[in-house]
């Protein structure tokens, strides 16, 4: 049975644009068919499709909300974009199935690139929430300059990995649960000192990620995955 | 300075075939250029080409060997290679530059790749070792059938990671500190249960990766990360 994001009103369910045109276009449903659906706020449902057309496609709710366990942890990654966009595409992806609540592109001094196609990052974040059989669609946030994220106002614990010399707490030391984190990973180039120093006076702690020398998306894999495993 | 891949007896080095193709053709290197050699058994070296040619480069050893500093763990990946190969290529390229010391490609009933180009995954090992600043090249294994692999003689822990439901350790709470690692990733659609039984039957261990659905090459990452950050 196929999977559809949807917004749920009651018994009514309207299916976004995009996954309209897929149910129709390219899975080529027929009204009647079963489906699943997922709200993105959490809930799955099983529904019956009543309207199917390449712009809108319509189900009634058979049954659900049946909510998708809740993660210990919100973790809220801030990375700047890899100069090969695929590499931050397949990293954006991977938070996802592991697990991930929001996700902020920064642009740093190092960054090589300047250009984040917003929907195309939700689109990944959106295809690989139905792949990995999840309910919640992590927000993605718009690409932001590197001083103006750290002075934006925030709760819970803060962070930013680099590679500098300097004394540093290994995430694996960092406890995720029952928190909100949020860790910064920086650009091919790693952060200025003064970026590095900036992010310090707003609060945030230095950590690091182990002895060798990683690629930005391996560093910002290594984040959602050090936060999956705290506790465990 | 570029690094190169070199066996060294005394202070004569000599560039692997392919290094020597890449270090005349691609960098245009000179005799007399100083170069910086990995001997793939966890040893830096500085050195100066004395001989460039594309068939053949050897350098004099400066000074060296530094040794890299050693993992406090022995981690060895098996995993079903994917379906679309580049998953399975990031995938080796990530546990790499994360740390392992030896990859093996197994061929079990739901797998829907039966080739693993070998040459090429030796390849990309290489190229991730170089890149991530290390001097060990991890051992890469020919593809081998499930029941085969399981079969052999091996030391230290074993596990298995599946998706079927029976009582399983979280990966979290596996220790991998100052011991040797076997762990199997299987294809999409997991292992079969007889090939489960078959790898209980041979003293493998069931883990599981956490609550979500993860591809394969999510998996086989996770399991590097979790011994990673194990005991940090």
């Amino acid at each position: 049975v196929n999977v559809f994001i949807a917004s749920i009103e009651g018994e009514l369910a309207t299916l976004t644009p995009e996954e309209s045109w897929h149910c129709a276009r390219v899975l080529r449903h027929k009204a009647g068919d079963a489906v699943k659906l997922i709200d993105g706020k959490g809930g799955f449902y099983d529904a019956a499709l009543t309207l199917v057309s390449e712009k809108k496609c319509q189900a009634a709710v058979v049954s659900g909300p049946v909510l998708q366990t809740k993660r210990k942890y919100y973790l809220h990654l801030a990375i700047a974009p890899t100069k090969q966009i695929d590499r931050i595409e397949w990293m954006v992806e991977k938070a996802v199935e592991i697990g991930i609540d929001e996700i902020s592109f920064i642009q740093c001094k190092n960054s090589e690139r300047l250009v984040v196609k917003h929907e195309r990052m939700v689109k990944i974040v959106e295809s690989a929430v139905k792949q990995s059989l999840q309910a919640c669609i992590p927000v993605v946030n718009e690409l932001t300059a590197f001083k103006q994220f750290v002075s934006q106002a925030r709760t819970g614990q803060s962070f930013i990995a680099h590679c500098g010399k300097m004394e540093k707490m290994n995430i694996g030391s960092v406890v995720f649960g029952n928190l909100s984190s949020l860790v910064l990973v920086g650009p091919e180039g790693d952060f200025t000192k003064e970026e590095i120093n900036e992010a310090l006076r707003h609060n945030f702690k230095a950590i690091h990620l182990g002895e060798n020398r990683l690629r930005t998306e391996t560093a910002g894999l290594y984040v959602c995955m050090a936060a999956a495993l705290s506790g465990k």
